[in-house]
């Protein structure tokens, strides 16, 4: 089915958007508010004016997109990112993202709030993977995910914090009951599904009151390397250096909550000159080609994690898709570095992007 | 009715404008000339070119959304502007308004040419109202609604500039006889009514001669707090507080009558560093959603006051329409204070707002 | 056929357009390639990028909108330019806009190619008009035109440059035989009619070897003042001084032969800044508002000029509709003053103007 | 067929467009990904956003558009450029383009993968030709390319470097089997037809290894002057002085390959402003109009180079399509200057263009 169907992210896109109800689409995919003023609109037009400058007459016969994540080699700079509760697209939940991020030589980001427990995952996966987490108001809870991580074999914990369980949004206000699992059992949780029983009851749970002070209570309850995902700012990416993070997710949730924000690609060189050296920085947020992850590893970042478009493959053809998406990406960036001059994506120089100086708006 | 229909104020500007005859509709919200390049257009552009730059992992369990205008307190920083006889939307003319005003803990400001008597306001209000004016050619009338409003518990008065007398907009002028009430009794003045009998005459007489002697005359007038509403510029607002004026309103009258002008938001950086400290600073205009309250405020404005958004709440559904009206942009602003790590309306760094780098068209 | 129906210039543009065939349309209105990206849409973006900075509490009961243009006075800053062959449109050719000009007390400048003879639009005028010419292969032809106006009692005498003889326009390619005059008879000129019988003839003997040599034999030959009609830049500018002319019309020909030029308003401020002390600046382009004046004024012009507007009006309904334009802007220009605090065109401060920051699209 | 019909190059595109099978349209001029947000898009709004400032009354009856390339006279400073295979479009194959080009008074510049082979196209040549190359891995195919060339007299030898032989383009993945000639035989090589019999193996033959020292290697090679085609930074262009190259086209290929990059007319100021001096600079990618070319020699290039513009006039008309193509430019290129007050394409000032201050989207 894919040949000549599903060539660039944006095929995934429009399939998903036409065979979704829009109730479910805007549910999982929404924002709130106007779309053509929102966060997300400005992930992708953040990239938009960022233009490469591709040097010519380089050897680019061998070229490696092989990098190192924490310490993990991965085969490519793209990171399958998390999102919550997958079993909504298909019955085996996360097993196929986690299947074809092994196949794709990447990292799985698991959701703190899959369909899968954590211990099937970890089973399935032939890849390094993480572990996201919130801080919720039961820092048991907490506990018991990052332990259970870390006895699974995660390789990591993430700690998400730019949803702070604001549940204003006009897309879940609208759609309440639109077949999206909110009320079906957090059943990666059941070892405490008292605690919280139902999806909406574990999100209803996230701490709003989380501080610096539980990422100094998580860094000291694992040893295992520490990311936060959700950094926007120069001043929160030095907290996070000052707190022993070992990395930073640039990320505005794909633009789902808080709107008005900046394109990540716009919040990312203010990052990546005062931590850079520091830490290790990705973004995720409106990646939809090869290209942008290019000019995400130019102003710094050491790779791009994937949401929407991991998802969309789920959506539309399981393992199968998620791998299709990897390999879109994984070829246009090979064809991007080849056209740019760039043989290794640890060394992609500044001077490959420059300012949009006129905006390019279609006639 | 609200249950999943009436999620944004963009929900309630949708159904009026289905509902509203297109004469009326434009009577009441058109401006002169084209719509794609008006100040109207702008207020809105402003307020989507300013970007947010979220803090993380701030305690905002307890948010605080309360502030103090002309030192009455208020629950949000949202004001619930001056918008003429709504008695062509609801019976009750102005005291659905009032009523929800108090309701959600706010202020609301009459307007100087409401349908409802000033009295009648007063005697519903369980909320601070302010009594908007303008300088008349009769002088007199001024002096009377001023010294009635004060004897009616009037927490203030507000001088609008924002309109000259104009009589020359194009939707005025194309709909002459839309059902508008501008030939209607001028019911709140009925005391003066031989003055001014019809609201068209009353609008005739404001005053094309008023200067800041008007204002010194005002000042001395009534020992209420004045607030000058219509301010776009530092030197104007410089004269403000020469003239010992309490507040301003940053306002274009809602792009209504002056085309070609700034956003308000645009025009407010340079009066709150002119005379932020020396008075109090609100901000109307184009204010639709919590974000964009949120925006202003990091600019330096003590709260915005709402036109349209109020007025299509009342148009709506009377009372339970401006309630909802004010509900939304409480919750919306309330969720934005989370995601953006803002606890306290009264403290809100200038560093959360960055200028756009790029235009953001949607593809 | 006035009330409610012809309010704005874009209600004339609209009806024109509907009303007129689009072969002819294109052929007077057109501009050579595509229409969204001419200069012609950049004199109308130019004047949208400027915004208005507008003063309050400002007398404005009295405002004056009367100015000099080369020593005559008017009684708006807006001059009714120069369009050629009125008769296409109106059997009495250029009466009807003579008569429109004079009735709103204001000056019409009679094209070099007017489908009546000067003689007798001097006859029918109750205003000052200037004479219109073209630098002729034929100099003598000019010499007769320059000295028949002087005759006939013109207040000066206007070159036009913006135009050398180009013809490679793609609307008249494409349209020949449009009903246009251009076949026919230059009749104002009958009494030199053997050297240019037709207007195709006349229009193909404009000189692309004029030069500034010709504005001294210009300047020498009378002692009318003497205005340039095209200049875009401060270094022409700066020659048109040394050259001892009068006048200069910032303009590129209303968009219609060099794609790719700056609106005017872009450029005026180059040149106001470089010669507006020594010489008058008016410019043409775009003029569709009463605050498009305003903004002009600001930046130094001391009149502007219509093309299309007033041909539009002549179009549409003779001379009423050129007083209606007239009215229009009058009625808007002095509206904005009221609304910006500026009560004379005489003394419109620079101060009023600012660079839009953001562009403003609509949503 | 072209009176009236074929005024622009717009015209040629539309007919094109509408004419040939969307999928071969795709193949021939599509790029990978989002059309909007693309290269192709970016090289036309380059242009759009620089702006001309017209010089008048100059002697402009008298213009010459002649200018040397390489030591070559021609009449105009538009190249026939390369593209491939014209074969599928006309019988004649590249026969028509070269007859056009030598009526035109300019050279053309004969595809390394042309349809015809190159004996042919010198043999009808009646203008001065030069042979574009690739470096392909095979280099003693290259070496005769260029031996072969010199032998039938070509002019210079242009190598291609933008296409390092990427195949992950959406449009050619998509359209496997448009019609277009990708397996037909390479017959222009028809001499070493055994290396690379099929068009797409010689496609993919290009080398992904090749560096400066292949142009080391090629200058040594041949006597004839060198021009790289595809440099898009002032990095690139010091680095083809240091190698002895005689002539740039700063070219991103159309806009075909590589997204994400700049225009090539924002791309050659940092060009022209380090090797000017130095070496020839010429300019492909989104030239549809005469007077962008006057903006390209504005900012330094010795001449703009064709693609899409004259394949669309060979497509609609053969040799007669492009005779017409070349000479709306060159109408559209003499009127501009005449209109600009410039004299000769060897000297057109810096000060001609200024950057827009505005984006100028069309209401």
């Amino acid at each position: 089915m894919f040949d000549g169907q599903f060539l660039t992210i944006a095929d995934y896109e429009q399939h998903v958007r036409q065979q979704m109800s829009p109730a479910l689409f805007d549910c999982e995919y929404g924002s709130h508010g106007d779309p053509a003023w929102s966060t997300y609109t400005s992930n992708r037009a953040g990239f938009h004016a960022l233009k490469l400058r591709p040097r010519v007459l380089v050897d680019v016969s061998r070229r490696s997109l092989a990098t190192e994540v924490l310490g993990q080699s991965i085969s490519l700079p793209v990171v399958v990112g998390p999102t919550g509760g997958l079993g909504v697209h298909d019955p085996q939940g996360e097993l196929p993202t986690v299947r074809a991020a092994g196949a794709a030589g990447t990292i799985m980001v698991l959701s703190g709030l899959s369909t899968c427990p954590a211990a099937d995952v970890a089973g399935a996966a032939t890849c390094p993977w993480l572990q996201q987490v919130w801080i919720l108001e039961d820092r048991e809870l907490v506990a018991w995910q990052v332990r259970n991580a870390e006895e699974l074999g995660a390789a990591a914990i993430v700690l998400t914090v730019s949803n702070t369980g604001e549940t204003w949004h006009s897309a879940q206000l609208r759609f309440p009951t639109t077949g999206a699992p909110d009320d079906g059992p957090a059943s990666n949780l059941v070892e405490l599904a008292h605690r919280a029983p139902t999806v909406r009851q574990f999100m209803g749970s996230i701490s709003r009151a989380s501080t610096w002070a539980d990422v100094r209570w998580l860094r000291e309850l694992t040893s295992l390397p520490l990311v936060i995902k959700g950094i926007q700012t120069s001043e929160d990416a030095e907290l996070c250096v000052e707190h022993g993070v070992d990395g930073i997710v640039v990320s505005n949730h794909g633009g789902r909550f808080l709107q008005g924000a900046r394109g990540t690609i716009e919040a990312l060189p203010e990052i990546t000159a005062t931590v850079g050296e520091r830490l290790e920085v990705y973004l995720d947020g409106g990646v939809r080609q090869g290209q942008d992850v290019l000019k995400a590893l130019a102003l710094g970042a050491r790779a791009v994690w994937l949401g929407r478009a991991a998802r969309w493959g789920t959506t539309v053809a399981g393992e199968q898709g998620v791998r299709n998406v990897l390999e879109i990406l994984q070829r246009e960036l090979d064809g991007s570095m080849g056209l740019c001059g760039i043989t290794d994506v640890r060394h992609v120089p500044a001077s490959l992007v420059t300012r949009d100086v006129v905006p390019t708006v279609e006639n």
